[in-house]
């Protein structure tokens, strides 16, 4: 994989990123390549379940959305990202500082892009790996996106 | 399934869900019973992610908590539940004005609980079936669960 | 879904089900249905595993090979079905006279099919669930599925 | 994960490896250390789909078993293992002379072992990744394994 983003369209990319809901919910880009993508997230009290951990969805959801942009980095521009599907372990409950998220895919170059991912927590300097994911993203052609 | 939940312990899960991310997201409780749970979500702007659908991390969160808390109706008061990992297809764009998600558990009666459920839009009156996901919820002594 | 499955397709998929591995571990079809599959094993030491309950793989074997064929039923004599990914969940250690699975796609109509099944175990006249599965098959035009 | 495997207990898993329906398929161990297992399949005519490509079941099953053992190197003796969950994902069409498939645990220590897994297939001296898998071992006393 040893094609090249051009600076262009990895700005693009990054601010691309945060809108929505993962701008609402505060990720933000660390760093951006060809397939790979790289995240982080402040952690909060908003952020946590019941038991005052992260909830899991806030790491699935900075799983999804790391990946996807993972994925759309590979893409031509007239293409958009949609999740087909993903999967989820949880190995720690997650406190500390902060989240960062790193997806990668697995496999370029067809229209169903097999992709993974990490997430993290910073706690004290040290980072320790809280879930791991892998999925299947679809690239489509932006003409068929219908406005929602 | 034939068990029966105290109307003070589905009171006490009713509150309970709506707290931290779920509650700063917006997910509302419908119904809660014995190994089941339902809930909604008011789709707004802040929920949607860059080609103006819903989230694929708003589905997989409401489908995580959801889960999560038809599992909590299963077990004793001293026990709390952690999300193990669990699995996701989207199966269209979701837009429209709600979102319904559908809990149930598997099978009761252990420490590991396998779970399921649908997510659901809602538009102009019609359901549609958007996301269908499966996982596994660890049940856990309060006592372990340490302070975050 | 009320498609229906023309009696020549439907002989065609339960004669098609039984080749190369499938038939090497002795599955058999029980009911063809436009989107539905139900097959079963008869359960032999050749099928278990360390500790004498059927193996893991059994199972996920015969579900993936009956949501395939579940899928293959929706789809038009042209086209040929692969699988794309699944997920299973093992819910108690199989063991019994056979095993039955039960699949059904999640919705139909486009080259991304979700699909879903159960595999029960029948042991002295009563099933139980032993696993549970769901993923995606993906229809691919027979014309473009090269030779092995 | 420092931890070294004694050459008693690597032979014995080794051995115990290959019994029941992974002896009937045809798998071989290639190399056994703490937290990893490396194995191998010589890709015979019982071992396609209908179209004549590796079945989804057995890379399915391969990759279940060798991440099972990979479980079972870390744990004590008097435990056994059983599959929780797993998830697969197939990249491309499998053909070639062999399997290979490596597998590892992402996480020791604990009942609930994660773990994850690749499935390689070898043709003319290249290897290409056909499967990726990532799933959930649980380590049993063996005293409450009852006879099947």
């Amino acid at each position: 994989m040893g094609a090249e983003l051009s600076p262009e369209r990895a700005a693009f990319l990054a601010r691309d990123f945060s809108r929505g809901f993962p701008a609402y919910v505060g990720y933000a880009v660390l760093d951006v390549r060809f397939g790979r993508f790289e995240t982080e997230l402040v952690i909060e009290p908003r952020h946590t379940q019941q038991d005052g951990f992260v909830h899991a969805g806030v790491m699935a959801t900075m799983l999804d959305h790391t990946m996807g942009y993972a994925a759309f980095s590979t893409i031509e521009p007239d293409f958009r990202i949609l999740s087909v599907e993903f999967k989820l372990n949880f190995l720690r409950p997650a406190t500390g500082e902060k989240l960062i998220c790193r997806a990668r895919i697995i496999k370029a170059g067809s229209r169903l892009i097999p992709i993974e991912g990490d997430v993290f927590s910073l706690h004290d300097g040290s980072e320790r790996l809280v879930a791991r994911g892998m999925g299947t993203m679809a690239s489509v052609p932006a003409s068929r996106i219908k406005p929602a």
